[in-house]
């Protein structure tokens, strides 16, 4: 198998993620990705393509409906906003995303991670906190404000934030929130910050939107995704 | 060469290093070690001796003189106390330290890391502010204080800070300040924060001491040890 549109559905909602798997013997480990809130674009499925030419079976998830993008900015905040303005909805949204990796014969489901980008990752860290049966959850410059904060006592994954140490869409008051929160808790936890990172450090195309609180770096980039890798192998191994 | 002691010399100060050198063709990266405030003791060597066996010139730095160590933790806070209270006299028994291990003709001085543990993670970062030619600096469960924080814009190397989440010898307030210290910099590092980890995560004698301030944590210990080699690695090849 190489890469398919798959559909699946949260309730109503008609859904349109991105299944790459480049095939394999036996059930392999799954990793979902969350998309920044632009939706499934090329940033996203690059990253569900990368995992799966190394072995993993990867569903980048569509969290709008029909694999709707954002136009522009203000569209992605309006479309963020509406699904996770209600924690429940949000939860659903990803929650159907990790049920249509899971319904794949090729997955392990045993050994899943949830990953994300922005918005993604805010919600790879939500579906964590719903309780959802997770080895790992990463967050590559996601917003760190729970809306249920006391939630993250539910979670079942290792958990890594690679987060931008200048990005000032996250401000430090969440991100002390967010360890304050994850000490509370006997949750395996990592929270890395990457000087000089700002938002979307992960994304070449972000130095296209003109606005310095959006940039790629490479360096950081890279070093996240190492770290990424190296904590799938720690919790793949270990269960 | 195998392992010896080193003595070298910080104006009247005699000292005690050890160095640990595996051998191998032409000159090679090298890198100093500084010590948790017991001294050069076990943990330290051990330390080195992991080092020289990757290829690396190693020298386990001696703060104090005659390779003093410490009784007891008080005595520890009294010999690192003498030692950090003049910043000048602190960053010369560092440099000391560095400029042994660089007259070494196994090693390539193009090519040092700085690394420590508690007061020697402090040292490290302190040998960087000085503007010491330095290619990485690694602080594990150092002090992130900073008698003079403005210069940290003289640092030259690298700097990946590895912290205990929990660690309740390094106020909040001081990991604020290093990071807003940091930012106003142009310096490539990283901070990461191992969650439930206290001080000298690193050092499975830790946990004799009876105090829960300190404690080894042998996945935050393997993940920040994983994550110095991956930093020297970018290090070591990109000058």
């Amino acid at each position: 198998m190489a890469h398919k549109t798959l559909e699946y559905r949260d309730g109503a909602v008609n859904l349109k993620g991105l299944l790459a798997d480049d095939g394999g013997s036996g059930a392999r480990p799954g990793v979902v990705l969350f998309p920044e809130a632009t939706g499934v674009g090329d940033h996203v499925m690059e990253r569900a393509r990368r995992l799966a030419a190394l072995g993993y079976v990867a569903l980048a998830a569509d969290p709008y409906g029909d694999g709707q993008q954002a136009k522009d900015l203000p569209h992605a905040i309006e479309l963020m906003t509406a699904v996770r303005s209600d924690v429940n909805r949000w939860r659903a949204r990803a929650k159907a995303a990790l049920d249509a990796l899971c319904a794949q014969s090729s997955v392990d489901r045993t050994k899943i991670a949830a990953i994300g980008y922005c918005f993604g990752g805010s919600t790879a860290l939500e579906l964590g906190r719903s309780g959802a049966p997770l080895s790992a959850v990463v967050s590559f410059h996601g917003g760190l404000e729970a809306p249920r904060p006391g939630d993250a006592k539910n979670i079942r994954a290792k958990v890594l934030v690679c987060h931008g140490a200048s990005d000032p869409l996250i401000p430090l008051e969440h991100v002390a929130a967010f360890e304050a929160e994850m000490r509370k808790t006997t949750v395996d936890w990592q929270l890395c910050s990457y000087g000089g990172a700002v938002h979307s450090f992960t994304n070449p195309d972000a130095d296209k939107l003109g606005n310095p609180a959006f940039a790629y770096n490479a360096s950081a980039d890279r070093r996240s995704w190492a770290q990424m890798l190296a904590l799938f192998e720690e919790a793949f191994s270990s269960r």
